[in-house]
């Protein structure tokens, strides 16, 4: 696998930019950050406010969704990649509502599958409308965002997020055959990481490149730059799942068998706890037990190991960046890969 | 609604080609048409039969559904509208078999909404591998069919088909916000069922028109051909509903409170039908109810109202031919025209 990197990497690059800026106030360059993508952010957010709403209950159930925010960090990177070229564009502004429109249409189709009670803190829309009105309003966002980057004629982006679409699901389907079988497969992981998560972040960093009118090398260096932030993030979202106190439940994906990179490397450590948690995960839900089992994996070192191979990948992310020109746009994706390495949710 | 007829339409073109072929022997007009498109269906069957199979559950419960084969109705739409120009070449191929996987993937996200447990005989995708594969499956089916339709490069094809399944989108929403509400709104029926039915066939004619190099005025014929047999179609599904002895389970869209042509006329025509109806749909399942009320909506003429308006489509998609030259393409759209009237599954 490209993607997986040898434990010998050195954090040269992090450790640079972590100390040029003191890891110590990350809060004040988010600050920053916050001052100088927020222009971007409020056109985004204007362009979203006019996806049209419609009178059908797929559109309330797709909206219901959206409405509620979250984190726009997939906008956010196809804001910052056009910030290297002419800017955030009108065109621009369009693939960056897409690429939110499909991330909310796969959410809307993972509450489905995964029967989420729950998404931003308020019912999920398969709970609050249906599992019907869920599944079409996945559906009825994803051709809408087809539609939206078909209508900016940006060269190859259309049918290059048909095969992100394609990756994706083949990724969710991988993940579905292995949920309850808790087998170590490094290689299977980082499949799923790179499908689910990296392939949609690579897009967007793509489609910001394109409608900015960068060249190749620049393209690929930002194409890069988003594999190894999506990895990273997914790594850091895996070892969310095993902390109390954050923005998230804990042990959401421990109780539903997904294999997470700390439980890779927890059951490489300790082959016995494979059949120890297959059969606890066959018995009713049952709090105290999975917090007893968290304790045992991090006592195997597998978040320690978590976090150090997410910061590989920021490390990654940020060498990626070197070609390009210094700058606000650079110094924001630089804060962003330190950030996601920092984040509580 | 411009597809909504006029009472007063007089059927000369069915009444013509009936009559000149004798509606007793349809029969060996079906036979004759099958020796004639029987070439090229074999031609989609063997392109169809090369879309990729994959170790993927999503692929295994797409490939179960589709291995079950069906009419090909739509397939054999592309391949008859291409016949009229350059032929059922490789493109036009590409483009039968993504209407058809289009198709496909529209019954696997109906059966998970419709909780339906059989398809063509066979279990449903949604039984056999479960809902999270088959919404996943239809997801994937849909994305493959874009990435085919785009891969042909004709004109605009990949826009309408982002177009029509939009279309089918929001008439699935609609269809599924007023079932069990059995308010006879003609509007709204024939907005479902252009939607639903209708669009797709639209396409179909429309990609062989364009793939084999038609002009404008063809394409429009072709399209308007499809649109009416695509609401003709549709009406002897409906009517098929309140028949037993036939291919297809009787009462099924009567069980889940669908608002079909039959109920539309019958609630006109006795509006104390509807408050019965609305009772026993709340009601658990009862076979005897249901074939008593569909005596009671037979006793209104309300199927006799049906046949007659699917004949009149089906006039309207043969006077839509007129304009095109004569032979054995047009002969078999005629024949599909006729078969549609006669069908039992």
């Amino acid at each position: 696998m490209p993607v997986a990197l040898e434990n010998s990497v050195v954090l040269d690059r992090l450790a640079h930019v972590s100390m040029a800026r003191g890891a110590h106030d990350l809060g004040q360059r988010l600050t920053a950050l916050d001052r100088w993508v927020k222009a971007d952010l409020v056109e985004f957010e204007a362009e979203l406010a006019v996806f049209p709403r419609g009178a059908r209950v797929v559109q309330e159930a797709a909206h219901h969704l959206l409405d509620l925010g979250g984190k726009h960090l997939r906008p956010t990177c196809v804001a910052l990649a056009s910030r290297f070229g002419e800017g955030f564009t009108a065109k621009a502004r369009s693939l960056a509502v897409s690429v939110e429109l499909v991330h909310t249409a796969t959410l809307l189709h993972d509450d489905v599958v995964d029967v989420a009670e729950h998404r931003r803190g308020k019912l999920a829309a398969s709970v609050e409308y249906g599992n019907a009105a869920a599944i079409f309003a996945g559906d009825w966002l994803l051709v809408n965002a087809l539609r939206k980057i078909g209508a900016t004629k940006v060269e190859g982006l259309l049918d290059k997020m048909l095969g992100v679409i394609d990756d994706m699901i083949l990724a969710e389907s991988l993940q579905l055959e292995r949920r309850g079988k808790l087998v170590a497969n490094r290689d299977e992981y980082f499949k799923i990481v790179e499908g689910k998560t990296a392939s949609l972040f690579r897009w967007a960093m793509i489609a910001g490149a394109r409608a900015a009118g960068l060249d190749t090398r620049a393209e690929q260096a930002l194409d890069q730059f988003g594999l190894h932030l999506g990895v990273a993030f997914q790594l850091i979202d895996d070892e969310l799942d095993f902390r109390t106190g954050t923005g998230k439940d804990p042990f959401v994906d421990l109780r539903e068998g997904k294999m997470t990179y700390p439980l890779v490397v927890a059951i490489e450590r300790q082959p016995a706890l494979q059949a120890q948690m297959e059969e606890t995960l066959q018995q009713p839900d049952n709090t105290a037990d999975f917090a007893a089992i968290a304790n045992t994996i991090r006592e195997t070192g597998a978040l320690v190991a978590t976090r150090k191979l997410a910061e590989e990948h920021a490390n990654r992310a940020l060498e990626a960046l070197s070609i390009l020109p210094e700058g606000p746009a650079r110094d924001a994706l630089e804060t962003i890969v330190l950030a996601s390495l920092e984040r509580k949710s």
